[in-house]
């Protein structure tokens, strides 16, 4: 593993890191493996039971706590270039206390999102305070997505959409959910991923479920069908995208309800723009389902933040009055469920921008009719 | 997706955990999405961000807590067959209100080990008392697998030692890791596995790295290879085998070496027997090694649990005197590394009964010579 961005984007993240740290009033975070790691010195995996940890303490410099095993691993990442200090572990051994080494002593500290409960515990014993969400500090850096980064973001999407153009020819009447899937997984690897990170595929009544994955379920004509896909391309930033199929003429009623979702997804986009926030860009797409009846059909926020994950800050949901940042980076992606029956999504990727948003997502937003056999 | 054991071993499973809560002083515990919550209630999925949890009060019914979306699923799992109360919430709500609903008051409450500190922070807050890990009593009744378990465990063994058998075929000089990576995934779900865990494939100095997965390095003749490699069978247990192959002949000195290394592994695997401890078990490949000065060479555990994750209680290390018991599932996975040169590592996994163990893992443990070039 090498890094994707050059050591110095690194060094300046985790000087913002630093600061934010101090700012907010904390001693140190702990930031653990996840995508807070990866994005901090492009340290990639999501180790559970031993720890590696980033310490990041407010007053002088960070240091990483790695498994022995890990360490060439480690250090063929920022944490190499940018010479952090490394305190290694092996098993039997207590990396606790390196940590609190690290640290030394604290009133207040913060610890990542994805550190499991297996190692916030024993920290929260031995540094003798209550933990606290170190999602304050990191998000900031994080949310804000540069130059870099959006080239990355749009390579992704160029790469998905490329998909989303192939699957017409995969999506027949008369082949199982599973056997697209697979098609589709091939396709998002040939067009640029190196990680196949989910591909749903939900015919008929399974599209009703928002988190349907894949099912033997045979694809039949008259179905509607959702087809939401990302990977990730070789830097770690991921892609995600849905567009909703129609396997032979759709029924008229479904197909005027689509119109609708369409309608909203596009409302959503046209209101990100800097200083709105979260909550109005979900509620632009929740007015124009509810306009026709369809709010109860909507289950699900509207988006969520992509970057080194598929989803991060900032969550487009009711309730989040954060307002909106050039550089932030999310899905727009309204969906209409009905059990039993059928379901529709459909999902870009935009990037705020100073007057507005750029989507990184092509292809067509209305329903695509496939055609049901060859 | 359905469970794949009848509802009377869920039903069996939570008794057990809420009497070992009980008895551990705990007033509830909180199983977040996971392996536990898979082993308790046969939900599946890692659901990060949006709060899935299973309340196990001390007295009383368990709670689960589940974003509305998840529902259906949930509900086609032991939640459904056992009837237990469903709490659900939409984006926007506040699912903690939900978890402290269903545990009342508690002055001690644990969670469990893979609940990301994303909602073991703010779980902490609202129930005003410290988190203790879940994992002392959760482990007791997952670390002791039933007959039904063995079964499964079992039938991933046979499963990756026919992946085992093929890889002679596809091991090559002049073939990347990645390609025969790609090849040995494809035998992995071939050979009766839903998907694939994990495929290591580590050629020449690759192989000193304990955690080298895969590469676009050209295998070489007389290159050492470690090929390990895991999956879950459909109902979701694991398989994980390591064995190590040479590309053409090998150095003898190699040879040799391996050879005391597949003599610790026996070592380890003729001491596992109830009563002993699992660090006896770890030291008795140790002092293998060591007698041959190999001792450096071998940087990490001995094993590891195995079940419905592949890395789980009780983990086989220095310092872990716990007394092994039948039923006990783990990997013996001894290996020396030298780094810039060469690695090996063999591993099998193992289930402890009443006088001794058997070994799931029936593949031949002497390096296997393939031919270097078709």
């Amino acid at each position: 593993m090498s890094t994707p961005f050059p050591a110095s984007v690194y060094a300046a993240r985790l000087d913002r890191a630093r600061a934010l740290t101090a700012e907010a009033g904390l001693d140190a975070i702990i930031v653990g493996a996840g995508p807070d790691l990866t994005y901090l010195v492009g340290v990639e995996g999501d180790t559970i039971e031993r720890l590696t940890a980033l310490v990041i303490p407010a007053e002088g410099a960070p240091t990483m706590v790695v498994p022995r095993m890990e360490l060439a691993k480690v250090r063929d990442t920022a944490v190499g270039s940018l010479g952090l200090a490394v305190s290694d572990w092996v098993d039997g051994e207590d990396p606790y206390a390196l940590v609190t080494a690290a640290t030394g002593s604290v009133s207040r500290f913060g610890v990542s999102d994805a550190l499991p409960a297996l190692h916030v515990v024993p920290l929260t014993e031995r540094l003798g305070a209550r933990p606290e969400l170190a999602t304050p500090v990191l998000r900031e850096s994080r949310m804000i997505k540069d130059a870099a980064e959006i080239a990355e973001l749009r390579r992704a999407g160029d790469a998905i959409d490329a998909v989303h153009r192939r699957v017409p020819g995969l999506l027949r009447a008369g082949r199982t959910e599973r056997e697209v899937a697979a098609d589709i997984a091939t396709a998002i690897i040939e067009e640029g991923h190196r990680t196949v990170e989910f591909v749903i595929v939900a015919s008929g009544p399974n599209g009703a479920d928002p988190h349907h994955e894949v099912s033997d379920r045979v694809i039949e004509r008259g179905d509607i069908v959702v087809v939401d896909i990302g990977g990730a391309v070789p830097s770690g930033y991921n892609s995600d995208s849905t567009r909703t199929y129609a396997v032979g003429e759709p029924d008229p009623e479904a197909a005027r309800r689509i119109a609708v979702l369409v309608r909203a997804q596009q409302a959503a986009v046209d209101a990100v723009r800097p200083g709105v926030t979260a909550e109005q860009v979900d509620a632009a797409a929740r007015d124009v389902l509810a306009a026709e009846g369809l709010a109860e059909a909507f289950l699900h926020r509207t988006g969520h933040g992509i970057g080194v994950t598929t989803h991060e800050e900032p969550y487009i949901a009711p309730g989040n009055d954060l307002p909106l940042r050039e550089g932030m980076a999310f899905s727009i992606e309204p969906g209409i469920y009905f059990p039993g029956s059928w379901g529709a999504r459909i999902e870009d990727i935009v990037v705020v921008t100073a007057d507005g948003c750029v989507n990184l997502d092509t292809t067509p937003h209305e329903l695509t009719v496939v055609a049901a056999a060859d």
